[in-house]
């Protein structure tokens, strides 16, 4: 259903981005998918760098959440077959923010309505989004997945 | 018994307040209810704003915890039975810090007393306690909750 | 099995530090073990203090990160029989960082790392590391740890 839902909404998922160290992209336990934090990579480069501040494009961190998400479940592919995903449950969403930026919940929508439009109800999700100092190499948002399958 | 004990308490539970964008304030799963993130809303207002520093009051900023989790609680309530609570599994706290100011675990306290206060030994819980950045809305505070049902 | 590999890599559990505040160091929920999140404390003391720069050794941050990992395994010790551990299912890796400081991921290595030395395939896990304000009592490092029994 989910790999249909893709191909009518015209997704196709990332090849798998590799981890930046000694873990690995999604773990699997019991009937849970823990999705490592996902960097908005897209073809091997990052989509946006450095912390968010009010003179930069929402619409941009929000397209940048979108690939975080996809990649996610391109990992949650690894371990499971991703038509037997059955809900979301949580996203863990950290925007890189400059002093002031306050809008992180405007930026996390963009892994949000991702997830409901690939999942529908089931892709609606619990979630906490922060604004944190910085991100590993300098990435502008990560974002952690917990999917049920 | 839980329902009984806010009676005792003298704590009416707030109305639950809407996510300030695309998600639901608490996701069922199995038996696990994920609480989103929580702001210290209180009729309709941030209780606290702005990053916390050294001489911010800690006491308002555990009273904005304490409605966080009460906050929290209401949410669980949307897809449980409160009284069906086994547990209190784990608090995520997250502190809006200035530049040196290091007692988010004193802040912390505001949630984790009153998790045990409504729950007992059932309420004692993990946690992490995190300094960040910023916060949605420039909310002093967030508060996730895991609760076991 | 996990106690004989411990022995066999010459290395003694800390004492289990107590929390700072009030919640418990591991929560047990099911087959599972929240640990609640871990300061590099090591004989009484922080290993490292304050936020990590460019200019701080990544040496010391990881080493710091490994003492982490250890003192999280110590209080899983607390509310279940490490033997029992069937995997290390995810680690939340929290750096206090300058501005600038991009390196969240080579430090999270340091527990990343030495879960698999200890638990072999069964330590490799899922992860989010990222770079926070600041941390409890200045710690430069936290390590939230979540264990499948």
């Amino acid at each position: 259903m989910v790999k249909q839902k893709l191909q009518s909404l015209g997704i196709t998922l990332p090849a798998v981005v590799p981890p930046v160290a000694s873990y690995v992209p999604a773990k699997r336990s019991g009937s849970y998918v823990y999705v490592s934090g996902q960097l908005p990579m897209k073809d091997g480069q990052l989509m946006m760098k450095g912390p968010i501040a009010g003179g930069r494009s929402i619409d941009e961190a929000k397209a940048a959440m979108r690939q975080c998400f996809l990649n996610g479940l391109a990992a949650a592919g690894l371990v499971c077959d991703i038509d037997a995903i059955k809900s979301v449950v949580r996203l863990g969403v950290f925007v890189a923010s400059a002093p002031g930026f306050t809008d992180q919940h405007l930026v996390a929508n963009g892994a949000s309505d991702t997830a409901k439009e690939i999942f529908g109800d089931a892709g609606v999700h619990s979630r906490a989004a922060v604004g944190v100092a910085s991100l590993p190499l300098d990435a502008s948002v990560e974002l952690e997945i917990l999917f049920e399958v």
